[in-house]
């Protein structure tokens, strides 16, 4: 891709690193990586910030007498070229020590976690020490107490949502299943039957959709934190983007850590996730696990692990967990990408005949299992309340009334893909498996999720017959370049298998 | 301390970030710290560099269209605002994936750890990727086979000295007893001899003073490796700064990612000491491991665990080596500070009636062992040789020989302190011991090993009888406040026992 070039002094969110020279640091005796206060002298406005201190062993770039300032260092004082600053040592700050205890594999106090994280939010920490910290919670795991510790201090150190009353109810999908928009059938089943349900999701990153872009081809999605309140207090529910709000920033820079070497640290994991939790005060929680050959959770034992994760991690903060596994064998619903998932969420609310059966199943079995567990409903007749809210048309009237307060999108802003494809089976049979990965990805190249009205739209799903040449799904796209990617690649990752 | 601002676009040695837009990154399938390749656009030279990349979530200071470079970016192709970069995906360096493997604790190869020590030399790591590389090798540590490996890698992944003869011998000492400089006086023995010894040595990092410092105030030792090979060719021997020789690039950087968190890995010291062996062409190797209650090694059981370390990597590396434990309860000779230990040295070699015995005796054991192990001496007469050597001054002339050849130093270009106090004993007794540790703090405060002529010289050693008021040592220095201080820390660091 061409892009413009800007000459940016950004803010990198790590302590920024400033250049001595050998003699000055032997002189006055600083080491490599020392915290200085750095002190503008003679100016009207007397600035200063905390850096780390590398070292010049040659005197060509920063010669006796001088240091070396950074982009990211002359923002923070402003500073030119022969401007005087002062340089003071600085203690470093006490995460550090806490740090080295967890390398040594040594267990970490609710205490120690807060400070380690309240030093990353205030960018106490310079990215190698950051690094050193993942790098040793991933290496020696955290223990499930630990974890809880961390979500706490996650949660904490960030804004949080008070709802004001009790009850809040918040779910969870672990990810993995294209079209798996239940939360948005869910929201306002529960939100009608009178719940509290503040919910935060993220935009995709590897994924076709996240519920934050299905969502805001609906409604706005990047809420502030009054806005959301608001919304919720007038509706009972809400679908908001988490990234504006502002309620876990010690996660972001973790997750930007973890990214290099793909570090999928479950401790990390579990407090990412139950932190966002936590910080919208939920008394309830409701994941879903879906585990499958081509998901992210393969095998039920692994799938029962990570539900006794969350069990137990639930009980150390206090948190009611329904944990359920559920069928991640093939996308749920027909529409993949953000547009056409949120018309299969709103066919369900609608009751539309042609509405997708497994998302409307699925999405109901879930409100009715949270009515049961929190909702007071009696067992056993949970999936029944849930249905009747949904064909009541209450369930839909909530989502119209939680639109509207979001602030609803103009209905001509989005629009399907004008390039189109239909993609017909080589063979005949019956469906007998439809590849997650395989399908997400032919619809991020279709465009999925930046051109929101593109995607796929399976005509077929697992069970059904098929008949050589007879469309398996349909692709929607920008330009008829990406309709032929999704062509070529179609052949190469073979998403149906038909026997 | 005051210092002049420079802005500098430096070479951090380690891979650029560049800033994208987080529409950009779905657009182009980019992910946090993915690499790119960025090429210049429609200028008359095309420049490129690699580069990792970090997403904007706002449009506040990278627009979608945009590239946000920082200093080192912009320097790398030259670049200034609306200038236009095409942007390719790049490979992450094989090195990740084996970083990867030590993060879960597994061994790695010869040709794995030289993979990546060569990405380090070739600034292919982020300074996170590095960082998870020291992290993984301190928490899991090396076995003595890696650290063999790596040894080899680091060596050949940088220059190298050939003395185009054999054998090679070399010394390295563990360091953290003050005033410890048997090197000087072992070098030119052994080269009377005939031996081959192309030391190398480091400045002061935390001591009163290096090989290196103490050598340059009488020669030039900031040699070229032409140099160096040319003084070797000519003398035999040489005491040469490894800073200016290149000789192991990749452990530089090691270093500097271990200092934040003072990690001091085993497995990273034993291969750094033996990688700049192992790059002359070493065939016999001395260590002198000095152990003592307020030296670097405390124990004698660590010093022997150590010891049979040394022994185990000199032979998977195919070098001779000879390890002596030896007294490190006291510093050694009289002077501490470059030049004070240059003197004892000097005195030592022209066999002055007040050179100090103890740097006499222990520099005479270490050559004469070096004698019998390389030297052909028969067992139990290296001593014997070492001394005649010594006593005939041609230890004294080989001295000179070297100086001559790396360069000598004018002797009016290294004062001794002409600030001094003579600190006194405030009661009698006997001197029961003496802290290494606070009389190096001491002799640093005096303003070694960066004023050269500055530090200590100490009167009184374990075992002499002292009265109250008597001189125990006398501070050198370049300026009143300095001495002053010397006073003030004796007080509370209270270098000598005496009972």
């Amino acid at each position: 891709m061409k892009l413009n070039v800007k000459c940016v002094m950004v803010d990198t969110g790590f302590t920024p690193v400033v250049i001595i020279n050998h003699l000055d640091a032997i002189r006055y005796d600083l080491h490599p990586r020392d915290r200085v206060l750095i002190e503008t002298v003679g100016k009207r406005e007397k600035r200063k910030f905390i850096s780390v201190i590398d070292i010049s062993t040659t005197d060509t770039s920063v010669k006796s007498g001088t240091i070396g300032l950074l982009a990211e260092a002359q923002a923070a004082i402003d500073a030119n070229d022969g401007d005087v600053v002062d340089v003071h040592p600085a203690p470093k700050p006490e995460s550090i020590k806490i740090i080295r205890k967890k390398m040594r594999g040594e267990r970490l106090s609710e205490k120690e976690l807060d400070t380690v994280v309240k030093d990353i939010v205030a960018d106490e920490l310079t990215e190698i020490e950051l690094t050193y910290f993942v790098s040793a919670v991933s290496m020696h795991d955290l223990s499930l107490e630990e974890v809880a510790a961390m979500t706490k201090a996650v949660a904490k150190n960030g804004c949080r949502f008070n709802a004001k009353r009790k009850p809040v109810v918040d779910k969870h999908c672990i990810g993995g299943i294209p079209g798996n928009r239940t939360t948005m059938v869910v929201v306002p089943i529960l939100a009608a039957f009178g719940m509290t349900i503040p919910k935060t999701s993220s935009r995709a990153i590897t994924s076709p959709a996240g519920t934050a872009d299905t969502m805001e081809t609906l409604a706005k999605v990047s809420l502030s934190l009054p806005e959301m309140e608001r919304v919720v207090a007038e509706t009972g529910g809400c679908m908001a983007w988490g990234g504006s709000l502002g309620l876990a920033p010690a996660d972001d820079k973790i997750i930007r850590i973890e990214k290099p070497m793909s570090i999928d640290a479950p401790g990390l994991m579990l407090s990412s996730v139950m932190a966002k939790k936590f910080s919208v005060g939920a008394t309830h929680v409701l994941i879903d696990i879906p585990y499958g050959r081509t998901a992210k959770v393969v095998t039920r034992a692994e799938a029962e692990a990570l539900r006794i994760h969350f069990l137990t991690i639930g009980k150390l903060l206090n948190m009611e967990m329904l944990v359920v596994l559920t069928d991640g064998s093939q996308p749920i619903g027909r529409g993949i990408g953000p547009l056409l998932e949120a018309r299969d969420v709103m066919a369900v609310l609608q009751r539309a005949p042609d509405a997708p059966v497994d998302l409307r199943v699925k999405a109901l079995r879930l409100a009715g299992e949270m009515l049961e567990f929190c909702g007071g409903v009696q067992k056993g007749s949970g999936l029944e309340v849930a249905t009747s809210i949904l064909e009541s048309g209450s369930a839909l009237r909530k989502m119209e009334e939680i639109i509207a307060a979001q602030g609803k999108t103009s209905p001509s802003e989005f629009r399907l893909g004008h390039q189109r494809a239909v993609v017909v089976a080589s063979r005949g049979g019956v469906v007998r498996s439809i590849d997650n990965k395989a399908i997400s990805k032919l619809a991020r190249m279709a465009g999925a999720p930046i051109t929101r009205g593109a995607g796929l739209y399976l005509h077929k799903k697992v069970g059904d017959r098929v008949k050589k040449g007879e469309a398996l799904y349909t692709a929607y796209a920008d330009s008829a370049e990406k309709i032929r990617h999704v062509r070529k690649y179609h052949e190469e990752l073979k998403p149906y298998t038909i026997r």
